[in-house]
Protein backbone atom coordinates (compact mmCIF):
# COMPACT_ATOMS: atom_id res chain seq x y z
CA UNK A 1 0.00 0.00 0.00
CA UNK A 2 3.37 2.22 1.13
CA UNK A 3 3.84 2.20 -3.08
CA UNK A 4 0.48 4.11 -3.89
CA UNK A 5 0.88 6.57 -1.06
CA UNK A 6 3.11 5.88 2.06
CA UNK A 7 1.48 4.96 5.48
CA UNK A 8 2.08 4.67 8.79
CA UNK A 9 2.32 0.72 9.79
CA UNK A 10 4.15 -2.05 9.66
CA UNK A 11 5.43 -3.92 6.22
CA UNK A 12 3.74 -7.06 7.58
CA UNK A 13 3.88 -7.69 3.27
CA UNK A 14 2.19 -11.05 2.74
CA UNK A 15 3.22 -12.29 6.56
CA UNK A 16 0.22 -11.51 9.17
CA UNK A 17 -1.07 -14.68 8.90
CA UNK A 18 -1.09 -18.34 10.33
CA UNK A 19 -3.10 -20.80 11.29
CA UNK A 20 -2.57 -23.38 14.59
CA UNK A 21 -4.69 -25.30 16.70
CA UNK A 22 -5.70 -23.99 19.63
CA UNK A 23 -6.66 -25.73 23.21
CA UNK A 24 -8.09 -23.50 26.11
CA UNK A 25 -11.62 -22.88 27.42
CA UNK A 26 -14.66 -21.03 25.99
CA UNK A 27 -15.14 -17.61 26.70
CA UNK A 28 -18.71 -18.36 26.21
CA UNK A 29 -18.40 -21.25 29.31
CA UNK A 30 -16.63 -18.95 31.36
CA UNK A 31 -18.88 -15.80 31.08
CA UNK A 32 -22.42 -18.35 31.74
CA UNK A 33 -20.26 -20.02 34.81
CA UNK A 34 -19.94 -16.00 36.00
CA UNK A 35 -23.60 -15.84 36.12
CA UNK A 36 -23.57 -13.52 32.51
CA UNK A 37 -26.69 -14.25 30.37
CA UNK A 38 -26.43 -16.10 27.25
CA UNK A 39 -28.14 -13.10 25.14
CA UNK A 40 -28.32 -9.65 26.12
CA UNK A 41 -30.53 -6.64 25.02
CA UNK A 42 -28.74 -3.28 23.74
CA UNK A 43 -24.79 -2.82 23.10
CA UNK A 44 -22.92 -4.85 25.24
CA UNK A 45 -18.48 -5.56 24.83
CA UNK A 46 -16.39 -8.08 26.23
CA UNK A 47 -13.50 -6.29 27.15
CA UNK A 48 -9.79 -7.80 27.33
CA UNK A 49 -6.07 -6.37 28.91
CA UNK A 50 -3.03 -7.94 28.55
CA UNK A 51 0.08 -7.72 31.15
CA UNK A 52 1.95 -6.03 28.43
CA UNK A 53 1.93 -1.95 28.00
CA UNK A 54 2.96 0.29 25.71
CA UNK A 55 5.72 3.25 26.85
CA UNK A 56 3.27 4.93 28.58
CA UNK A 57 2.49 1.79 31.20
CA UNK A 58 -1.19 1.62 29.41
CA UNK A 59 -1.46 -1.99 28.98
CA UNK A 60 -2.71 -3.54 25.35
CA UNK A 61 -6.24 -3.61 25.34
CA UNK A 62 -9.19 -4.53 23.11
CA UNK A 63 -12.92 -5.57 23.13
CA UNK A 64 -15.35 -7.42 20.99
CA UNK A 65 -19.13 -7.67 20.98
CA UNK A 66 -20.85 -9.57 23.91
CA UNK A 67 -23.12 -11.50 20.94
CA UNK A 68 -19.59 -12.63 19.55
CA UNK A 69 -18.21 -13.52 23.13
CA UNK A 70 -21.76 -15.89 23.98
CA UNK A 71 -22.00 -17.63 20.16
CA UNK A 72 -21.45 -21.23 20.74
CA UNK A 73 -20.36 -21.19 16.91
CA UNK A 74 -17.42 -18.26 17.01
CA UNK A 75 -16.20 -20.45 19.42
CA UNK A 76 -14.12 -17.79 21.01
CA UNK A 77 -11.79 -19.28 23.01
CA UNK A 78 -9.03 -18.29 26.85
CA UNK A 79 -6.35 -20.56 25.06
CA UNK A 80 -3.72 -21.89 27.15
CA UNK A 81 -2.27 -24.51 24.89
CA UNK A 82 -1.27 -24.13 21.17
CA UNK A 83 -0.54 -27.04 18.75
CA UNK A 84 -1.70 -29.16 21.84
CA UNK A 85 1.70 -27.71 24.15
CA UNK A 86 1.63 -25.30 26.71
CA UNK A 87 1.17 -21.72 25.02
CA UNK A 88 4.34 -20.38 24.55
CA UNK A 89 5.89 -17.39 26.15
CA UNK A 90 5.68 -15.58 22.31
CA UNK A 91 2.56 -16.36 22.18
CA UNK A 92 0.77 -15.13 25.03
CA UNK A 93 1.38 -17.72 28.11
CA UNK A 94 0.12 -18.54 30.40
CA UNK A 95 -3.71 -17.35 28.51
CA UNK A 96 -4.37 -15.59 25.43
CA UNK A 97 -7.35 -14.97 23.67
CA UNK A 98 -8.05 -16.36 20.42
CA UNK A 99 -11.25 -14.47 18.06
CA UNK A 100 -11.55 -17.45 14.90
CA UNK A 101 -12.40 -14.96 12.01
CA UNK A 102 -11.76 -11.86 13.55
CA UNK A 103 -8.42 -9.55 13.06
CA UNK A 104 -5.59 -10.48 15.33
CA UNK A 105 -5.49 -7.03 17.07
CA UNK A 106 -8.64 -8.57 19.31
CA UNK A 107 -6.62 -11.94 20.51
CA UNK A 108 -5.18 -10.39 23.37
CA UNK A 109 -1.95 -11.93 24.39
CA UNK A 110 -0.69 -12.27 28.28
CA UNK A 111 -4.56 -11.95 29.41
CA UNK A 112 -4.87 -10.61 33.01
CA UNK A 113 -8.61 -9.01 33.11
CA UNK A 114 -11.91 -9.95 30.90
CA UNK A 115 -14.40 -7.45 31.82
CA UNK A 116 -18.02 -6.75 30.09
CA UNK A 117 -18.93 -3.01 29.25
CA UNK A 118 -21.35 -1.19 27.60
CA UNK A 119 -18.67 0.37 25.83
CA UNK A 120 -16.07 -1.01 23.50
CA UNK A 121 -12.54 -1.39 25.46
CA UNK A 122 -11.31 2.21 25.64
CA UNK A 123 -8.08 1.03 24.45
CA UNK A 124 -5.60 2.77 22.00
CA UNK A 125 -5.79 -0.20 19.71
CA UNK A 126 -9.22 -0.15 19.68
CA UNK A 127 -10.21 3.64 19.60
CA UNK A 128 -7.70 5.25 17.91
CA UNK A 129 -6.19 2.39 15.45
CA UNK A 130 -6.94 -0.90 13.34
CA UNK A 131 -10.05 1.16 11.62
CA UNK A 132 -10.31 1.61 7.49
CA UNK A 133 -11.04 5.09 6.52
CA UNK A 134 -12.00 6.36 2.53
CA UNK A 135 -8.53 7.51 0.86
CA UNK A 136 -9.48 10.79 0.95
CA UNK A 137 -9.07 10.75 4.93
CA UNK A 138 -5.18 11.58 5.60
CA UNK A 139 -3.51 12.34 9.38
CA UNK A 140 -4.52 16.22 9.22
CA UNK A 141 -8.38 15.12 8.50
CA UNK A 142 -8.63 11.70 9.97
CA UNK A 143 -11.46 11.32 13.07
CA UNK A 144 -11.33 7.96 14.75
CA UNK A 145 -15.05 8.12 15.73
CA UNK A 146 -16.31 7.64 12.29
CA UNK A 147 -15.33 4.50 11.60
CA UNK A 148 -15.66 0.96 13.19
CA UNK A 149 -12.89 -0.81 15.04
CA UNK A 150 -12.09 -3.61 12.74
CA UNK A 151 -13.18 -7.19 13.32
CA UNK A 152 -14.49 -9.62 10.85
CA UNK A 153 -11.84 -8.94 7.63
CA UNK A 154 -12.41 -8.97 4.30
CA UNK A 155 -11.80 -11.88 1.67
CA UNK A 156 -7.94 -12.00 0.86
CA UNK A 157 -4.90 -14.29 -0.61
CA UNK A 158 -1.51 -14.30 -1.21
CA UNK A 159 1.08 -16.15 -3.20
CA UNK A 160 3.58 -17.84 -2.05
CA UNK A 161 5.87 -19.76 -4.78
CA UNK A 162 7.26 -18.70 -6.73
CA UNK A 163 9.01 -15.47 -4.78
CA UNK A 164 8.41 -12.48 -6.29
CA UNK A 165 10.98 -11.48 -8.71
CA UNK A 166 12.39 -15.50 -8.80
CA UNK A 167 13.40 -17.16 -12.32
CA UNK A 168 11.49 -19.95 -12.66
CA UNK A 169 12.33 -23.18 -15.27
CA UNK A 170 10.29 -23.55 -18.28
CA UNK A 171 7.80 -26.46 -18.27
CA UNK A 172 5.36 -27.11 -15.86
CA UNK A 173 5.04 -23.65 -13.31
CA UNK A 174 3.58 -24.59 -9.62
CA UNK A 175 1.96 -21.81 -8.18
CA UNK A 176 1.02 -21.93 -4.60
CA UNK A 177 -0.54 -19.62 -2.26
CA UNK A 178 -3.15 -19.34 0.84
CA UNK A 179 -6.59 -17.43 0.63
CA UNK A 180 -8.71 -16.51 3.94
CA UNK A 181 -12.02 -14.42 4.69
CA UNK A 182 -13.52 -13.39 8.00
CA UNK A 183 -16.16 -14.17 10.27
CA UNK A 184 -15.92 -18.05 9.61
CA UNK A 185 -16.53 -17.19 5.99
CA UNK A 186 -14.95 -20.35 3.76
CA UNK A 187 -13.36 -19.97 0.55
CA UNK A 188 -14.96 -21.22 -2.19
CA UNK A 189 -12.48 -20.29 -5.13
CA UNK A 190 -8.92 -19.08 -5.92
CA UNK A 191 -8.73 -17.57 -9.63
CA UNK A 192 -4.82 -16.94 -10.63
CA UNK A 193 -3.65 -14.76 -13.58
CA UNK A 194 -0.64 -15.56 -15.32
CA UNK A 195 -0.69 -12.50 -17.36
CA UNK A 196 -1.27 -9.83 -14.56
CA UNK A 197 -5.21 -10.11 -14.68
CA UNK A 198 -6.25 -10.32 -18.46
CA UNK A 199 -6.77 -14.19 -18.19
CA UNK A 200 -7.70 -16.57 -15.24
CA UNK A 201 -7.75 -19.76 -14.43
CA UNK A 202 -9.09 -21.52 -11.10
CA UNK A 203 -6.67 -23.12 -8.76
CA UNK A 204 -7.00 -26.36 -6.87
CA UNK A 205 -8.34 -26.18 -3.07
CA UNK A 206 -6.34 -28.44 -0.93
CA UNK A 207 -6.85 -29.83 2.52
CA UNK A 208 -9.90 -30.26 4.17
CA UNK A 209 -12.85 -27.91 3.95
CA UNK A 210 -14.02 -26.51 6.74
CA UNK A 211 -17.24 -27.52 8.77
CA UNK A 212 -20.16 -24.71 7.43
CA UNK A 213 -19.76 -20.87 9.04
CA UNK A 214 -16.79 -21.86 10.83
CA UNK A 215 -13.61 -21.40 8.43
CA UNK A 216 -11.60 -20.15 10.67
CA UNK A 217 -8.12 -21.37 8.86
CA UNK A 218 -6.97 -20.73 6.20
CA UNK A 219 -7.53 -22.39 2.78
CA UNK A 220 -4.38 -23.65 0.90
CA UNK A 221 -4.47 -23.56 -3.10
CA UNK A 222 -2.45 -24.76 -6.16
CA UNK A 223 -2.36 -23.84 -9.38
CA UNK A 224 -0.12 -25.91 -12.49
CA UNK A 225 0.39 -24.49 -15.74
CA UNK A 226 3.04 -24.72 -18.65
CA UNK A 227 5.08 -21.84 -19.16
CA UNK A 228 6.87 -20.59 -22.15
CA UNK A 229 10.82 -19.74 -21.67
CA UNK A 230 11.85 -16.40 -22.39
CA UNK A 231 8.58 -15.27 -20.77
CA UNK A 232 7.76 -12.53 -17.90
CA UNK A 233 4.98 -13.41 -15.72
CA UNK A 234 2.61 -11.12 -13.77
CA UNK A 235 1.65 -13.60 -11.38
CA UNK A 236 -2.09 -12.87 -9.67
CA UNK A 237 -4.60 -14.52 -6.96
CA UNK A 238 -7.87 -13.34 -5.81
CA UNK A 239 -10.22 -15.30 -4.04
CA UNK A 240 -13.98 -15.31 -3.20
CA UNK A 241 -15.80 -16.46 -0.39
CA UNK A 242 -18.82 -17.83 0.23
CA UNK A 243 -20.87 -15.43 0.74
CA UNK A 244 -19.04 -14.51 -3.06
CA UNK A 245 -17.20 -10.99 -1.34
CA UNK A 246 -14.41 -10.45 -3.77
CA UNK A 247 -10.75 -8.62 -3.55
CA UNK A 248 -11.00 -5.28 -4.94
CA UNK A 249 -8.61 -5.59 -8.13
CA UNK A 250 -6.07 -2.54 -7.22
CA UNK A 251 -4.51 -1.41 -4.05
CA UNK A 252 -5.45 2.96 -4.75
CA UNK A 253 -8.70 3.15 -3.84
CA UNK A 254 -8.52 1.03 -0.71
CA UNK A 255 -5.58 3.17 0.40
CA UNK A 256 -6.06 4.29 4.32
CA UNK A 257 -3.34 6.11 6.26
CA UNK A 258 -2.97 3.07 8.66
CA UNK A 259 -2.32 1.05 5.63
CA UNK A 260 -4.61 -1.78 7.33
CA UNK A 261 -7.16 -4.03 4.94
CA UNK A 262 -4.63 -4.51 2.37
CA UNK A 263 -6.45 -6.98 0.42
CA UNK A 264 -6.22 -6.41 -2.82
CA UNK A 265 -4.99 -8.97 -5.86
CA UNK A 266 -1.83 -10.20 -5.16
CA UNK A 267 1.23 -9.89 -7.87
CA UNK A 268 4.12 -11.51 -7.91
CA UNK A 269 6.56 -11.35 -10.85
CA UNK A 270 8.58 -13.43 -12.48
CA UNK A 271 11.00 -14.58 -15.23
CA UNK A 272 10.77 -18.28 -17.08
CA UNK A 273 14.25 -19.56 -17.81
CA UNK A 274 15.36 -21.30 -21.13
CA UNK B 1 -21.54 -6.83 -17.47
CA UNK B 2 -23.15 -8.16 -20.95
CA UNK B 3 -20.57 -4.49 -22.32
CA UNK B 4 -17.53 -6.93 -20.53
CA UNK B 5 -18.97 -9.99 -22.61
CA UNK B 6 -22.72 -11.36 -23.12
CA UNK B 7 -24.07 -13.21 -20.54
CA UNK B 8 -27.25 -14.85 -20.71
CA UNK B 9 -29.33 -13.63 -17.62
CA UNK B 10 -31.84 -10.79 -17.27
CA UNK B 11 -30.86 -6.90 -17.75
CA UNK B 12 -31.69 -5.91 -13.95
CA UNK B 13 -29.13 -2.94 -14.01
CA UNK B 14 -29.56 -1.28 -10.96
CA UNK B 15 -33.17 -2.32 -10.14
CA UNK B 16 -32.76 -5.57 -8.38
CA UNK B 17 -33.87 -5.03 -5.18
CA UNK B 18 -36.10 -2.82 -2.94
CA UNK B 19 -36.71 -2.49 0.95
CA UNK B 20 -40.44 -3.41 2.40
CA UNK B 21 -41.79 -4.11 5.99
CA UNK B 22 -42.88 -7.62 6.29
CA UNK B 23 -45.30 -9.41 8.47
CA UNK B 24 -45.82 -12.76 9.06
CA UNK B 25 -44.40 -15.99 11.03
CA UNK B 26 -41.05 -16.78 11.75
CA UNK B 27 -39.96 -19.77 10.11
CA UNK B 28 -38.02 -20.67 12.99
CA UNK B 29 -41.13 -20.59 15.31
CA UNK B 30 -43.39 -22.89 12.82
CA UNK B 31 -40.55 -25.61 12.72
CA UNK B 32 -39.97 -25.84 16.37
CA UNK B 33 -43.70 -26.04 17.11
CA UNK B 34 -43.56 -28.86 14.45
CA UNK B 35 -40.95 -30.21 16.64
CA UNK B 36 -37.80 -29.78 14.70
CA UNK B 37 -35.01 -28.66 16.94
CA UNK B 38 -33.20 -25.81 17.13
CA UNK B 39 -30.01 -27.10 15.97
CA UNK B 40 -29.10 -30.07 14.18
CA UNK B 41 -25.84 -32.02 13.48
CA UNK B 42 -24.81 -32.69 9.79
CA UNK B 43 -25.58 -31.15 6.80
CA UNK B 44 -29.53 -30.15 6.57
CA UNK B 45 -31.25 -27.87 4.43
CA UNK B 46 -34.94 -26.35 4.59
CA UNK B 47 -36.47 -26.73 0.75
CA UNK B 48 -39.49 -24.05 0.03
CA UNK B 49 -41.63 -25.00 -3.13
CA UNK B 50 -43.77 -22.27 -4.84
CA UNK B 51 -47.33 -22.75 -6.57
CA UNK B 52 -45.85 -21.06 -9.87
CA UNK B 53 -44.19 -23.43 -12.56
CA UNK B 54 -42.05 -23.15 -15.78
CA UNK B 55 -43.27 -24.35 -18.90
CA UNK B 56 -42.36 -27.65 -17.95
CA UNK B 57 -44.49 -28.01 -15.24
CA UNK B 58 -41.66 -28.00 -12.61
CA UNK B 59 -42.11 -25.71 -9.19
CA UNK B 60 -40.13 -23.43 -8.44
CA UNK B 61 -38.02 -23.93 -5.81
CA UNK B 62 -35.06 -22.89 -3.73
CA UNK B 63 -33.59 -23.92 0.15
CA UNK B 64 -31.27 -21.86 2.65
CA UNK B 65 -29.10 -24.01 5.47
CA UNK B 66 -30.97 -25.27 8.29
CA UNK B 67 -29.03 -22.99 10.52
CA UNK B 68 -30.26 -20.11 9.02
CA UNK B 69 -34.08 -21.07 8.93
CA UNK B 70 -33.37 -22.07 12.43
CA UNK B 71 -31.35 -19.46 13.53
CA UNK B 72 -33.67 -16.51 15.60
CA UNK B 73 -31.22 -13.40 14.58
CA UNK B 74 -31.55 -14.51 10.91
CA UNK B 75 -35.30 -13.57 11.45
CA UNK B 76 -36.28 -15.67 8.03
CA UNK B 77 -40.49 -14.88 7.21
CA UNK B 78 -43.52 -16.95 6.57
CA UNK B 79 -44.50 -13.60 5.41
CA UNK B 80 -48.22 -12.61 4.84
CA UNK B 81 -47.93 -8.56 4.71
CA UNK B 82 -46.05 -6.01 3.28
CA UNK B 83 -45.99 -2.57 4.64
CA UNK B 84 -48.65 -3.62 6.67
CA UNK B 85 -50.96 -5.27 4.07
CA UNK B 86 -51.76 -8.40 3.34
CA UNK B 87 -49.28 -9.79 0.83
CA UNK B 88 -50.09 -8.87 -2.68
CA UNK B 89 -50.36 -11.16 -5.31
CA UNK B 90 -47.34 -10.37 -7.15
CA UNK B 91 -45.37 -10.17 -4.21
CA UNK B 92 -46.58 -14.12 -3.32
CA UNK B 93 -49.86 -14.15 -2.09
CA UNK B 94 -51.13 -15.77 0.31
CA UNK B 95 -47.42 -16.89 1.69
CA UNK B 96 -43.99 -16.24 0.63
CA UNK B 97 -41.15 -16.81 2.32
CA UNK B 98 -38.46 -13.63 3.42
CA UNK B 99 -34.42 -14.42 3.58
CA UNK B 100 -33.20 -11.49 5.13
CA UNK B 101 -29.44 -10.91 3.65
CA UNK B 102 -30.07 -13.50 1.18
CA UNK B 103 -30.48 -13.22 -2.54
CA UNK B 104 -34.05 -12.55 -3.68
CA UNK B 105 -34.01 -16.25 -5.45
CA UNK B 106 -34.51 -18.14 -2.17
CA UNK B 107 -37.66 -16.03 -0.73
CA UNK B 108 -39.94 -18.40 -2.58
CA UNK B 109 -43.39 -17.25 -3.42
CA UNK B 110 -46.69 -18.46 -3.38
CA UNK B 111 -45.64 -21.38 -1.38
CA UNK B 112 -46.73 -24.42 -1.00
CA UNK B 113 -44.78 -26.62 0.22
CA UNK B 114 -41.70 -26.21 2.90
CA UNK B 115 -39.46 -29.96 3.45
CA UNK B 116 -36.30 -30.61 5.78
CA UNK B 117 -34.35 -32.27 3.79
CA UNK B 118 -30.47 -34.06 3.79
CA UNK B 119 -29.89 -32.01 0.47
CA UNK B 120 -30.26 -28.63 -1.02
CA UNK B 121 -33.70 -27.96 -3.29
CA UNK B 122 -33.37 -30.20 -6.11
CA UNK B 123 -35.07 -27.03 -8.57
CA UNK B 124 -33.32 -25.57 -10.93
CA UNK B 125 -32.91 -22.67 -9.67
CA UNK B 126 -30.86 -24.07 -6.54
CA UNK B 127 -28.63 -26.34 -8.68
CA UNK B 128 -27.99 -24.97 -12.23
CA UNK B 129 -28.50 -21.28 -11.85
CA UNK B 130 -27.76 -18.36 -8.96
CA UNK B 131 -24.27 -19.49 -8.73
CA UNK B 132 -20.83 -17.69 -9.43
CA UNK B 133 -18.29 -18.97 -11.63
CA UNK B 134 -14.61 -17.41 -12.36
CA UNK B 135 -14.39 -15.69 -15.64
CA UNK B 136 -12.82 -18.29 -17.56
CA UNK B 137 -16.10 -20.86 -16.87
CA UNK B 138 -18.16 -20.39 -20.07
CA UNK B 139 -21.31 -22.37 -21.23
CA UNK B 140 -18.74 -24.79 -22.87
CA UNK B 141 -17.10 -26.00 -19.54
CA UNK B 142 -19.46 -24.92 -16.46
CA UNK B 143 -19.61 -27.72 -13.92
CA UNK B 144 -22.56 -26.07 -11.92
CA UNK B 145 -21.96 -28.95 -8.55
CA UNK B 146 -18.24 -26.80 -8.24
CA UNK B 147 -19.93 -24.11 -6.94
CA UNK B 148 -22.45 -23.32 -3.69
CA UNK B 149 -26.10 -21.88 -4.84
CA UNK B 150 -25.89 -18.27 -3.88
CA UNK B 151 -26.75 -17.25 -0.13
CA UNK B 152 -25.87 -14.23 0.87
CA UNK B 153 -24.61 -11.41 -1.33
CA UNK B 154 -21.84 -9.41 -1.70
CA UNK B 155 -21.61 -5.68 -1.06
CA UNK B 156 -22.95 -3.37 -3.31
CA UNK B 157 -24.36 -0.06 -3.91
CA UNK B 158 -25.74 2.11 -6.78
CA UNK B 159 -25.95 6.18 -7.81
CA UNK B 160 -29.62 6.70 -8.52
CA UNK B 161 -28.89 10.45 -8.95
CA UNK B 162 -28.38 11.81 -11.85
CA UNK B 163 -29.65 9.32 -14.18
CA UNK B 164 -26.71 8.08 -16.73
CA UNK B 165 -26.17 11.04 -19.69
CA UNK B 166 -28.02 14.11 -17.66
CA UNK B 167 -27.44 17.11 -18.19
CA UNK B 168 -27.33 18.91 -14.92
CA UNK B 169 -26.80 22.41 -13.95
CA UNK B 170 -23.37 24.22 -12.50
CA UNK B 171 -23.39 25.25 -8.84
CA UNK B 172 -24.21 21.89 -5.92
CA UNK B 173 -24.30 18.78 -7.11
CA UNK B 174 -26.44 16.42 -5.31
CA UNK B 175 -25.38 12.81 -5.89
CA UNK B 176 -28.34 9.52 -4.13
CA UNK B 177 -27.78 6.12 -3.81
CA UNK B 178 -28.56 2.92 -1.97
CA UNK B 179 -25.55 0.77 -0.55
CA UNK B 180 -26.43 -2.97 0.52
CA UNK B 181 -24.81 -5.87 2.19
CA UNK B 182 -25.68 -9.62 2.72
CA UNK B 183 -25.67 -11.57 5.63
CA UNK B 184 -27.02 -8.63 7.84
CA UNK B 185 -24.09 -7.16 7.53
CA UNK B 186 -23.76 -2.85 8.07
CA UNK B 187 -22.72 -0.91 5.36
CA UNK B 188 -20.21 1.75 6.90
CA UNK B 189 -19.01 3.97 4.47
CA UNK B 190 -19.76 4.76 0.98
CA UNK B 191 -17.21 6.92 -1.38
CA UNK B 192 -18.18 8.91 -4.19
CA UNK B 193 -15.82 10.04 -7.01
CA UNK B 194 -16.78 12.66 -9.39
CA UNK B 195 -13.56 11.79 -11.70
CA UNK B 196 -13.93 7.85 -12.09
CA UNK B 197 -11.92 6.96 -9.15
CA UNK B 198 -8.93 9.16 -8.84
CA UNK B 199 -10.33 10.79 -6.16
CA UNK B 200 -12.90 10.08 -3.35
CA UNK B 201 -15.10 11.66 -0.86
CA UNK B 202 -17.00 10.30 1.57
CA UNK B 203 -21.11 10.38 1.29
CA UNK B 204 -23.55 11.27 4.49
CA UNK B 205 -25.29 8.07 5.49
CA UNK B 206 -28.67 8.64 5.84
CA UNK B 207 -31.91 7.06 7.60
CA UNK B 208 -31.66 4.66 10.69
CA UNK B 209 -28.64 2.54 12.15
CA UNK B 210 -30.01 -0.82 11.62
CA UNK B 211 -29.62 -3.22 14.90
CA UNK B 212 -25.88 -5.03 14.91
CA UNK B 213 -25.83 -7.75 12.37
CA UNK B 214 -29.24 -7.04 11.26
CA UNK B 215 -29.05 -4.83 8.76
CA UNK B 216 -31.42 -6.10 6.31
CA UNK B 217 -32.26 -2.98 4.23
CA UNK B 218 -30.28 -0.97 1.82
CA UNK B 219 -28.69 2.12 3.39
CA UNK B 220 -29.64 5.53 1.34
CA UNK B 221 -26.74 7.79 1.00
CA UNK B 222 -26.15 11.52 -0.37
CA UNK B 223 -23.23 13.59 -1.34
CA UNK B 224 -23.54 17.45 -2.04
CA UNK B 225 -20.22 18.77 -4.31
CA UNK B 226 -19.70 22.00 -6.00
CA UNK B 227 -19.46 21.49 -10.04
CA UNK B 228 -18.13 23.69 -12.94
CA UNK B 229 -20.24 24.28 -16.12
CA UNK B 230 -18.98 22.80 -19.14
CA UNK B 231 -17.70 19.69 -17.35
CA UNK B 232 -18.23 15.90 -18.08
CA UNK B 233 -18.33 14.19 -14.75
CA UNK B 234 -17.83 9.99 -14.19
CA UNK B 235 -19.66 9.96 -11.13
CA UNK B 236 -18.73 6.44 -9.37
CA UNK B 237 -19.60 5.14 -5.92
CA UNK B 238 -18.32 1.79 -3.99
CA UNK B 239 -19.34 0.67 -0.13
CA UNK B 240 -17.68 -0.80 2.24
CA UNK B 241 -19.34 -3.26 5.06
CA UNK B 242 -18.97 -3.46 8.81
CA UNK B 243 -16.68 -6.49 7.60
CA UNK B 244 -14.54 -4.09 5.61
CA UNK B 245 -15.98 -5.97 2.44
CA UNK B 246 -15.59 -3.99 -0.08
CA UNK B 247 -16.64 -3.49 -4.32
CA UNK B 248 -13.91 -4.84 -6.73
CA UNK B 249 -13.09 -1.60 -9.20
CA UNK B 250 -14.22 -2.96 -12.36
CA UNK B 251 -16.48 -6.09 -14.10
CA UNK B 252 -14.18 -7.86 -16.24
CA UNK B 253 -12.73 -9.80 -13.20
CA UNK B 254 -16.04 -10.64 -11.99
CA UNK B 255 -17.41 -11.57 -15.33
CA UNK B 256 -19.70 -14.55 -14.85
CA UNK B 257 -21.68 -16.66 -17.46
CA UNK B 258 -25.24 -15.91 -16.01
CA UNK B 259 -24.34 -12.36 -14.91
CA UNK B 260 -24.99 -12.63 -11.61
CA UNK B 261 -23.49 -10.77 -8.87
CA UNK B 262 -22.61 -7.52 -10.29
CA UNK B 263 -21.00 -5.89 -7.53
CA UNK B 264 -18.03 -3.98 -9.15
CA UNK B 265 -18.41 0.06 -8.39
CA UNK B 266 -21.48 1.98 -10.09
CA UNK B 267 -20.71 4.67 -13.15
CA UNK B 268 -22.38 7.02 -14.01
CA UNK B 269 -21.30 10.06 -16.75
CA UNK B 270 -23.29 13.24 -16.80
CA UNK B 271 -22.60 16.52 -18.69
CA UNK B 272 -22.43 19.94 -16.13
CA UNK B 273 -24.54 22.55 -17.90
CA UNK B 274 -23.83 26.12 -17.81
Amino acid sequence: MSRVRPVKGLPWDIGAIGTARWGGARLRDVLLHAGFPAEREGEWHVCFEGLDTDAGGAPYGASIPYARALSAGAEVLLAYEMNGRELPRDHGFPVRVVVPGVVGARSVKWLRRVAVSAAESPSHWQQNDYKGFSPCVDWDSVDYTTAPAIQELPVQSAITQPRPGAAVPAGELTVKGYAWSGGGREVVRVDVSLDGGRSWRVARLTGERPPPGRAWAWRLWELRAPVAAGTELEIVCKAVDGSYNVQPDGVAAIWNLRGVLSNAWHRVRVTVTG
